[in-house]
């Protein structure tokens, strides 16, 4: 059967995102489902979940082919699908694929996650995100950073997903200001711009020569201290530990040697956060290269086109 | 006026610690008022509860100097008192402390906390901890460490607090085993024993030659993938960031140049505490040296010793 559209999935914890694609791989159109979202899925009523999401799709188009990434491959997910071991690139993630048939006979293909099996002191795992970095190209021998709750650092090499490392960077952060002592902050308001200064100031202490940016457990007592000494002002706080976060991020990714000065790493995210890595990227003397829109949807398509020689579970 | 006896406080936020002492420093009686907590008490109404705690002993001994220190001297306390700043010792805290006179006649003297004025990126204080030091003893040059929700690490030269650096450590472990997503814990049952294995890891890791173990943002996600990869049971958790954070901690504070291999280290904690420190300790080739069951009290007289010739407010 020829198939004029298919649908690409990015279905995690918190909501379902499917993209409907023509073969020639244009968008014709989006849908994002909260409800979707695997935590409010009951009762593992997944195909339920996602017919809610693009039912209307498949109504207009008959069965399409589905390929799905993100945490709905994962043990709470749908169809667990094995970590694939890096070095890895499009062709061995395709061969970690698994695929179902839906009940109105389309084909769903399930990604695989990615493991470093290297890395100390325990291999480590992303899913969802090297379908990301797939899209963003492999072309090139460099580091990419691709920010969040749990920020990745990798490697690519001769074409693959050579080593990655995982940083609790947007974990610790949302930790320290909504439940810590030293720096709780006040929310910022809805489409507040950050306070640069305090930002600045953060970033270029975690990037400077003293001894003590190495220490984090002190550093960021120092959202507290700076607030007592008069030198931070409480509406600073949040955005000063952001930059203190980040730049010992940068920090001790270049320590761990993910990057070098002079460097151009790549950076897959949204654009505050963006934003955020390019303004601490020079203080490490490195450049950043943002990266395609949809990183996630190329990424699918570049795995995809690996896929045809996958057997049905 | 001869007094025969004196009350030292321990006076802090959760809770009011007082001790009854002989001229000769003899512990007569003790109490404990968590509603004197400074938290618990309202409208400033410090007076009515320090009677309710010690009110008994003025009854049986009519009016006796009574000594404070902790946060009751913060700005959040009964008498703000500024912070005296490192080098100092006894002499210096005590031209620093501020006496007032209760209703009953009897002098009531609040001790200064210290800074930091050289610490980066901005002063740091304690406020409590200095007289413990001071208990602790002051003869010789050596490193204390002071566990807790923010330990401090001090440096002692010549007679005085030198220099210290404060470590958010318990903040830190807290917040990942209470509130995050990659270490959330359940309480350990009251009376359980610390999972040693466990702890250990944590500890041998950051205490290893591995430069993740430079990577505390990357370390921390480690209580996640040791469970994925099956290394770390879900019973592990909290034993094993108590290692990795407290090992940390040691890491840091070598890195800050507060300990030096073959070293001893004086330490001031509970015995709880103790026991991991005195566990982590050696991975980093030092020794650690408990002091006194109570040091704050020791302090107290210590400092109160040199307050002759203060004035009163």
């Amino acid at each position: 059967m020829t198939q004029t559209v298919s649908a690409i999935l990015d279905w995690g914890t918190s909501s379902l995102r499917a993209t409907l694609l023509s073969t020639d791989g244009l968008v014709l159109d989006r849908c994002e489902s909260p409800s979707g979202g695997i935590q409010f899925v009951e009762g593992g009523a997944f195909e339920a979940a996602l017919m809610a999401a693009i039912g209307p799709w498949f109504a207009e188009h008959g069965p399409f082919p589905v390929t799905a990434c993100g945490m709905i491959t994962s043990r709470s997910g749908w169809v667990e699908v094995p970590y694939v071991d890096a070095p890895a690139g499009p062709a061995e993630l395709a061969a970690g694929a698994k695929r179902i048939t839906l009940q109105n006979g389309a084909t769903m293909t399930f990604l695989p996650g990615l493991r470093d099996p290297a890395a100390k002191p325990f291999p480590d795992v992303m899913r969802g995100e090297e379908t990301q970095i797939v899209g963003y190209g492999l072309a090139e021998d460099h580091t990419l950073v691709l920010p969040g709750t749990h920020s990745k650092w990798a490697r690519i090499e001769n074409g693959r997903i050579a080593a990655f490392q995982t940083y609790a960077t947007g974990e610790i952060f949302a930790l320290l200001t909504r439940h810590s002592f030293i720096a709780r902050a006040a929310e910022p308001a809805p489409g507040s711009k950050p306070l640069w200064s305090a930002f600045d100031r953060g970033a270029e202490f975690a990037a400077s020569d003293e001894p003590a940016a190495d220490a984090l457990l002190a550093a960021v007592f120092s959202a507290r201290s700076g607030v007592l000494a008069g030198a931070l002002q409480p509406e600073d706080v949040a955005d000063y530990v952001s930059g203190l976060i980040i730049g010992s991020e940068f920090r001790q990714a270049r320590a761990a040697g993910w990057l070098h000065p002079g460097e151009a790493i790549g950076i897959i995210g949204n654009t505050a956060l963006t934003l955020r890595y390019g303004r601490v990227a020079p203080l490490f003397d490195v450049k950043i290269k943002p990266g395609p829109d949809d990183a996630a949807t190329l990424g699918v398509q570049r795995i995809t086109g690996k896929l045809q020689s996958t057997e049905q579970e």
